[in-house]
């Protein structure tokens, strides 16, 4: 019995340059498409009648861009959606995921270069489009933002057993490579204007933040934004606690004041949460 | 609000070994814990009073796998999951997720060395435990077992827009890397054996099928397994289309006779389905 | 009979904080330290009494970084050498590989936050040290800088055989992850300033060079590098052709008027020279 | 002054599939082509006009596969030098190397299927051809062959100084990921039975090898292939230590029998060496 299927395809990989005079606008976006369906007689029967091919969903993403300029990676979301939805009389939810990955005009000695472009990657923006037959819902997020902060990080007053060696901390590094994905409540938004408002308010707290621990912190990150950013409904925020530990000098007759650290990549901490305006709340 | 929360560790990495006479057992664990409970007081006050520290996690694995040799990949997350409920009044859910890295011994001139080793990796074992107060589930599965047919795989008669330019086919590579998880029906089975069995049917079944598309391959691996291995009740499948594309050879006057192809890694297709015994089965 | 042999520790992981009143250094290297010199007994004999451990060069750098700020990478670098050539007599080479991981003070609505920090990486700073007992040489250079153009990029006029199937074009994305090494003359320079001025060079060349191919802009940058900044002896570029496919939307009656691509992986060109002010110019 | 230069195409994916009856092989490659010669002017003026484009390169990989099959990787790869040497006039040194992907008929309940594959990956197979005017060499290898062995492997006798903590150790898990290349003495060889044979020398010797260092077993393990295989005139060993450290268990009051260890990636050792017949002896 078939209780759950999808498919769909990944990694579309689409880049678009506009040629504006003097300058380029250039966007460049890692596309996936997922269909939900009624599309049991292919995996029970192997019939392939309602089955649109996962090239065509490729070729769909190339097309709908060359026909209108791609602009906002939700808006374009939207369309695919729309455009899947419409064609697909099976098709019962389908889901588009974009990350976009930032070019930056280059900067030279008389100004910004219009045409040449530097990839720069504090963290990728990422989209999420979900449409059904009765309605549709953005998401947007941010992937792999790498950030720390060197004062106001603590963790002490937890509990001890027998396997417990760690040594309470009012002064440690916190590090982390952030993942958050923020539901808007509505579909007709100013997504980019938002995108920008949502990462400086998640950096904002992280940075000013007194925390006791990355769950205290990771926790006001989220109330940061609902409570700024009224048209965001939920916030999922993953925060691996990527440890730094002080390196241990005494055999060298050497103290370490905490100022000297090994960066470890495992084992990780990972802390993840959703908050919302209300108990029903959830996230893409 | 906080509607869902967990924290816990991840990628803690144990290699256990124990010596036999001659002969040396090597067991290597990625190891990941993840506690979900009343936790909250530690997201909105900065309270630790009951956050066991993911550090004492880690020190709990590398503990008690120092007590008891570490067995079945599903019995060391029973262990585990045991000992943190028993420990841990706030915790509702615990999730224990190994990752099974395999070791063979070395083949010399005179037969299998008992101390030498080296990791083949045909798709790596996992196992999952999650428990509760109510109840215990194990479920286990094998990761990125990459695997290739060369015949009787086809994918034709599906539906055609103006955007379709794939052309039918009836002998086509059909390449994956599987990755599936099974739920068992109890905590109390020989993990290793089914484990074989369970792997070896999914080989089987991909190997002989006649492919009409991979839903269609897919659902019968699954049904494969559900059909002769009764202490399973659902099975997920995740199978990326590893697209092998013929070259097209005609500009340089030769002919491909479906013989050679590029490999590529994106795009690619996503099919992913569970398939269960009755309506309401999940796999973990 | 060994004819080349080296030994050390790669991958040591090294952040160094410093404190300054509201604002924090942070330092966030990788280094990598090779021995070459007399160790043959070592190899043929198993006679560990000269070879100073891995662990121990891992263990200097953490020393040495206590006891006086890291600095400059290449500064950094120098001091390691000369610690580590006057402390072992048996060794003739020692090299240091440092990879400069950036992080930026992040923006905060008032201003630059002066103790929380946002990885940014277009590309990481490398510092390479080489000394013997005869002399030291410093080097310095940039890793995956990911860089694209988008006008004055051409690739034409090359020869055409039976398996050419390439069009010609005056008009293509040129886009590179560029690696580039460079020497210095001395070694009492001011690395970072330096390390500045050569990397913006080699921005601004890349995105004003009217490019006929990867080579062609290559040898550009290099040579804008060797005519401005007399501190160079010698430059290595390794430019990989990270090709933008145009996409044949014709198939679906629509016009690519050079405004589509698919930025894709591989397989990719792989471009790679060294410019020097003199015939036996080499770079590190 | 341009002193070093060259140009080519990476990563090009090749799959052939010989089609017998009842039994497909499959011959699955990663393919590497680098020009040296005397391409100046496409460097210096943007002159492309002998510069063979890149992805005619890449062309010309599948249309000589397509031709007659690609065999062993080594044969494949002196066909693609003598090639383009024959064809590009200013071609001075060609270089090939390529990557098997292993791929084993699946097991079957009724024994091996001849049209299903499995990826087993316990190092992959490399080959190398580098030709001039003057002559050609071939080279084969072994790429991140991951192997360890838990008995007879010992580090002491080691220089102390004050930077020193590492406890010697006469039973420690000594474990790599093994990359080696050797040079073949004529290019009409049995690539295929060579490259097995140097692989099992190889493990044989690092299986039975009493250990006082990773150096002192490398050293064996050339030793051994050079002993024995006379086509092999020299070899390069690329061993990292990847670290497996005893767990301390003495906070939890339990001892470690030197049976349970963390497996760690960074930092690690790595020890190179070249071993020959004769003082002049290179690898590719």
């Amino acid at each position: 019995m078939l209780v759950q299927s999808s498919y769909g395809k990944s990694r579309v990989r689409l880049v678009q340059l506009q040629r504006g005079r003097g300058r380029h606008d250039l966007r460049d976006l890692t596309v996936a498409v997922r269909f939900e369906g009624d599309y049991e007689e292919s995996y029970t029967d192997g019939d392939n009648t309602a089955v649109l091919p996962t090239d065509t969903m490729k070729n769909t993403v190339y097309a709908l861009a060359a026909q209108e300029p791609v602009g906002d990676p939700e808006r374009f979301g939207l369309r695919l959606a729309q455009h899947f939805l419409a064609r697909n009389e099976r098709l019962t939810r389908v889901r588009i995921d974009c990350t976009d990955h930032s070019w930056h005009p280059m900067a030279t000695g008389t100004g910004e270069h219009g045409q040449a472009f530097v990839r720069i990657a504090p963290g990728a923006r990422t989209a999420i489009v979900e449409a059904t037959r009765e309605g549709t819902t953005v998401a947007a997020g941010v992937a792999d933002l790498v950030i720390m902060k060197s004062s106001h990080s603590a963790f002490d007053r937890f509990p001890r057993d027998e396997y417990t060696t760690l040594p309470e901390t009012r002064d440690r590094l916190l590090a982390t490579a952030l993942t958050a994905v923020w539901q808007y409540s509505r579909t007709d938004l100013d997504f980019t204007l938002l995108w920008g408002d949502v990462r400086d308010m998640l950096l904002e707290v992280f940075a000013r933040h007194h925390s006791e621990s990355v769950q205290h912190t990771l926790y006001a990150m989220g109330q940061g934004v609902l409570d700024t950013i009224l048209q965001v409904t939920a916030i999922r925020l993953t925060m691996p606690n990527k440890h730094h530990l002080p390196v241990d000098l005494s055999p060298f007759g050497l103290e370490n004041r905490n100022e000297i650290f090994v960066a470890t990549e495992e084992p990780h901490g990972l802390i993840e949460a959703t908050i919302a305006r209300s108990p029903g709340g959830t996230v893409l």
